[in-house]
């Protein structure tokens, strides 16, 4: 089965979520014009889910994608997380802000039973979960009003082990995509270093000759020559996320918007010292001088706490030195405009 | 002008030269298809290269390519090299070898008036430079028999200054690309760490909208659909090294082989330990404990002279665990049949 007919879809093209960048309007644009929008939903509570979900139903029937992290949620390590603190020390100094006093910030929970919940009042047509994939329980509930699973795989090993657990598509995503890498099966850390790094050019064909789903190219795609070449390693679809950070719908920083149309954005890494998982963002003074891989960050998602007072006062004064500046190794297909116009000039540019 | 016209070749593969891997051999039986074959001449004195271009001469009267490193030859770092020696000295001991009567490795020569000299005696139809270009003098040289010019960019702005100065095409060598990065204007250490990772589908595009001479992918093509893909991407041609490395025709050693063929293929870093320069090859032991980036390395091309030694001692033990194992991310390509039936392969799959 074609990826289109699988996900009910016109066009074989899936805006990647991208938690904090965007909500459910950058979704519904894109579920319009025939190809699927997503929702990230890893930052959403109960009720804003609800909220967002209720959004997208009263102004779209077409199909949409939710979104959830599937990690374990760690316990606070206090030693780890001191130690973290106090590296950080002369940041806060400059920034006049009391170490002590930092509260946790946005959580990032992995799917759960209330979640699911919620899902099921509005029983979106696709589920797909980074890091793995959700109990079996999970999954079963999910199932139930016939949702199609997928996740990401950044490695063969990986996409085996999705297919081999129910998933009905699997992203391969490359070493060139921006935000969090979805490796589960992998040291997270060492993936960063040494030997997992595939990019999507040699991982698609590689995964393609090794399961029978379909396979979602997801990394460095940013206009219809990429797509057209995802499709010629035998991709079923693409998942595109960085062209569309600038679009009107997206719900970014000024200081986010402006490191995108800069040429600092030529120059990005895979760094932990965000939330203490790899994910690729633009390089800034955070990931020159503490990363970019760094073993003393807390567990993900809790390194994020220590970081945002530091984030939130630079932002308001302009510097984006703090902010994680997720992006792809691609940013010329970034475009300031609508996202459905956008999603149509990739599927004009479609020739298979 | 298409790459097929510019450089007189039937079908727009170039094989990619790998120093230490082939010789003659290899460039003579892809060259006798129609596609690019390609002499590594960085480790070659002047007469080893006539013998060489000598042999091609007399088998093939097709184009082929001449490639050689056009680094700057550093002085030894006395110090440097000890503290590096020191570095290794549990390794000297280990294989009961003497640090202190280490020789100079396999060197590694920059282009020079020497080898320009014996080229021009054979006016090869195409040479191509990695580490940027050789001085005007020497590319004058090169030009007055019309063989064409090319070199290889890791980023767009050195796609620019190549064409700015004087390249015919440019190659655009994905992070995923086997054997050194060609990088020469941004950091070559830093590079392997920080910014400039961009894959072959993230920078052929890039470069392709930014320079108007011919670009040619390189990194993670390992067959027609990698080949289609970056045609796909707006490349006029592909350079492809990791899947030539278990022809017939090809030269690596016996532990070589063996690691190809095996599982941990599949792991790769780019890592300066062996020569000084970053450069991808499979992870083994020497990767993991001293790499993949020490800035402890003697510079390029000094770095080989300790550990080759080890690698000799190790390799008589069937052993490549300090052994440059170069490998593009990509080495499902690799077959062990002729250099002439993979390239026709290829050719067979091309769907421009």
């Amino acid at each position: 089965m074609s990826l289109t007919q699988l996900l009910g879809i016109d066009v074989p093209i899936i805006q990647a979520p991208m938690a904090g960048a965007q909500g459910s309007a950058l979704a519904i644009a894109v579920s319009k014009t025939g190809a699927l929008g997503s929702l990230p939903c890893a930052m959403l509570n109960a009720d804003a889910l609800r909220a967002e979900l209720t959004t997208i139903r009263a102004l779209t029937k077409q199909p949409f994608n939710v979104n959830f992290f599937c990690h374990t949620q760690p316990a606070i390590d206090i030693e780890k997380e001191q130690a973290w603190r106090a590296m950080l020390t002369r940041y806060f100094i400059e920034y006049d802000l009391d170490a002590d006093t930092v509260v946790p910030g946005p959580a990032r929970l992995p799917f759960n039973e209330e979640a699911a919940a919620v899902l099921a009042e509005f029983q979106p047509a696709a589920v797909s979960f980074h890091f793995g994939l959700p109990s079996d329980a999970l999954l079963a509930k999910v199932r139930s009003w016939d949702a199609k699973i997928i996740s990401t795989a950044t490695t063969v090993a990986e996409a085996v082990w999705l297919e081999q657990h129910g998933a009905d598509a699997v992203i391969a995503q490359g070493w060139e995509a921006g935000g969090h890498r979805g490796n589960f099966l992998s040291d997270e850390l060492l993936s960063g270093s040494v030997g997992n790094q595939l990019s999507t050019l040699a991982l698609v064909p590689q995964i393609v000759d090794a399961v029978k789903i379909p396979v979602i190219a997801a990394g460095g795609i940013a206009d219809a020559r990429g797509i057209n070449a995802a499709m010629r390693l035998g991709a079923a679809g693409v998942q595109i996320g960085t062209a569309y950070l600038l679009c009107n719908e997206a719900t970014i920083s000024d200081v986010y918007r402006r490191a995108l149309k800069s040429e600092s954005a030529r120059s990005t890494a895979v760094t932990n010292v965000f939330t203490g998982r790899p994910a690729r963002g633009i390089v800034n003074r955070m990931i020159k001088e503490m990363g970019p891989i760094n073993f003393a960050a807390p567990a993900f998602p809790l390194a994020n706490s220590a970081i945002t007072p530091l984030r939130v006062k630079a932002e308001a004064q302009g510097s984006g030195d703090f902010s994680p500046l997720w992006a792809g190794q691609n940013v010329s297909g970034c475009r300031e405009i609508s996202a459905a116009e956008l999603t149509y000039e990739f599927a004009r540019g479609v020739s298979i």
